[in-house]
């Protein structure tokens, strides 16, 4: 995916990313027709000794004496070899007609978690869910400190149903010259209210319990009311916050401690299913909105989204957010106690 | 799904749809952990001679002399036994501190397109398609009858990695006392312009011609500009309407054999995928916007939506559509030549 075109999808007002340099058979693409899980044997260019096969390292936590580039590392940040966004294509706006597209401009970058192929995220101890989590951080600032850039996403898939394709656990980032959207309704409160709808829905969710997971000094976890997917589960700083990249360096462990804890009771509860995470965080070098809270979104990919969901924009989720609560505190509590 | 409640989503501005009547087990989810094919075998409940099983039918094409929900129907439609809707919950919304909800009033039908269980929508002679089409459409005025239901949406889904959840062919229906979002680019287009975004896109896609499949003397297929799936592709009548449920008896045949034609060549060209399909209508009983044109939408569903994706409001295709247009019209001027 080298040249790519951001288009305006002039129907849901929204826009799409398309690849325009190469044409993709069929075949090459990720989903089988009867489905097959994601490969996890074989060649894979994520593991020690296979450096030679990914990009140039943009990061990495290396051990002393270890080349760059080459075997000796904890965790390692990639460029996407596939990106649909490159920062050498001039950002620019073009029309045809009624039609009208962006350049693909852009960062996209993979974090390698662990040199260990079969190690899932869960399976790693707090303190190497720290180096990852730091290393996120890391590579959001660095990345917010290019004033072309504006609005920076994290996110993992784990499984073929939450979009991965290569089993060796990752996280990937992007960083675009523009603000999604999406936010909208969270920025609308804060414009309406003057005050932050998260910090809103952390008092709420104290309250009243009932979607409340668990609580630690600086972190509070719930399945939120509206959860789109069955056992969506959110982790939000107690305090204030609107950028993932400030988040202190003392509360790296706590988070990851609670990171670790939520995913492993989730994994074990809902038998190994594919998900992804998302850290949510306010745009960059720019002026917006007031209403970010940066937080992390877990969802379970347990179920497909039909055509009914695409068509009304409404998720459809069989597993009210009360019940998903409730199971998963029980797990957590079962854990600890 | 008996009880359900239509919530908030404050972040994004939307709503997600919650069942809330019972705890449904993980392991009662459709998506294995490692993915399995739609179950195709086994016992059926849209077979003929098991229509026991299904609530009482609604309507069906009889054989003269069968007995109502008993064997010899030729297509039929039935409440779907799962919905999460209701015409018996009263349409209420109400609030709870910060966050609000609708009840789950509205009508989910499913229409079996065929008794036969192994017979795939584009299997069947274009006579038998426009039987479906018929049937859809007279469910559709049949529902805009009732002077509560605002919105009506009928989708198919084939194969796993659209959600479906039954092999055996069917399409299905909702009907909302409430107006989605989606089409706020189109209606926006409307307003500012004063012309039908549909209508311009027609004329701009006949011009251009890089992303036209095919034009009958009523209807016209293209790839769309902002393809959100690959190979997503669009049947639209060249005339304007907005309603599905007043295309033409006379155009119900030529519609069928456009449908046919797209979806044989779909499939064979990309090795039976799973795809959606939905058809979109204005809304009814309630005075809206202008900007709707009603059309059908069809999209195999090759690639999972990732985190990235859902985190951005984004969709990703790595195939462009002018690339999509050429191989399915090569397909068809194949089959046709």
């Amino acid at each position: 995916m080298s040249a790519s075109e951001i288009r305006k999808d002039l129907v849901r007002d929204n826009w799409v990313v398309i690849a325009t340099g190469r044409a993709i058979k069929p075949t090459d693409l990720p989903v089988p027709a009867q489905g097959t899980a994601v490969k996890k044997s074989g060649f894979c260019p994520f593991c020690e000794g296979n450096e030679m096969v990914t990009p140039p390292e943009i990061l990495a936590n290396r051990i002393p004496g270890s080349k760059e580039n080459g075997p000796g590392w904890t965790a390692r940040t990639i460029p996407n070899k596939f990106s649909a966004f490159s920062l050498e294509t001039p950002f620019k706006t073009e029309t045809n007609g009624i039609y009208s597209y962006m350049s693909g401009f852009g960062v996209h970058e993979v974090v390698l978690e662990t040199p260990e192929h079969d190690t899932e995220l869960h399976e790693n101890s707090a303190e190497k869910i720290s180096e990852v989590v730091a290393m996120l951080k890391a590579r959001h600032l660095s990345l917010a400190g290019d004033e072309r850039i504006k609005f920076i996403q994290t996110y993992k898939n784990k499984g073929l149903f939450a979009g991965a394709s290569l089993g060796h656990s990752h996280m990937q980032t992007i960083a675009l010259p523009y603000v999604p959207d999406e936010f909208r309704g969270a920025t609308e409160y804060a414009r309406n209210s003057g005050n932050c709808l998260f910090c809103h829905m952390i008092d709420q969710e104290r309250k009243d319990g009932s979607r409340l997971v668990y609580e630690s000094e600086n972190f509070i976890v719930f399945c939120p009311f509206a959860s789109r997917f069955a056992h969506e589960t959110w982790i939000l700083p107690k305090n204030h916050g609107e950028d993932f990249g400030k988040l202190p360096e003392e509360n790296v462990a706590e988070l990851s401690i609670v990171l670790k804890m939520v995913l492993e009771s989730m994994v074990g509860l809902l038998n190994d299913p594919s998900y992804n995470i998302i850290i949510n965080s306010a745009p960059v070098n720019v002026a917006h909105e007031p209403g970010y809270h940066w937080y992390i979104e877990i969802f379970p990919r347990l179920i497909v989204q039909a055509g009914v969901e695409i068509a009304t924009g409404y998720h459809m989720n069989p597993i009210s957010p009360e019940w998903a609560a409730e199971t998963l505190k029980a797990s957590i509590e079962g854990k600890s106690g």
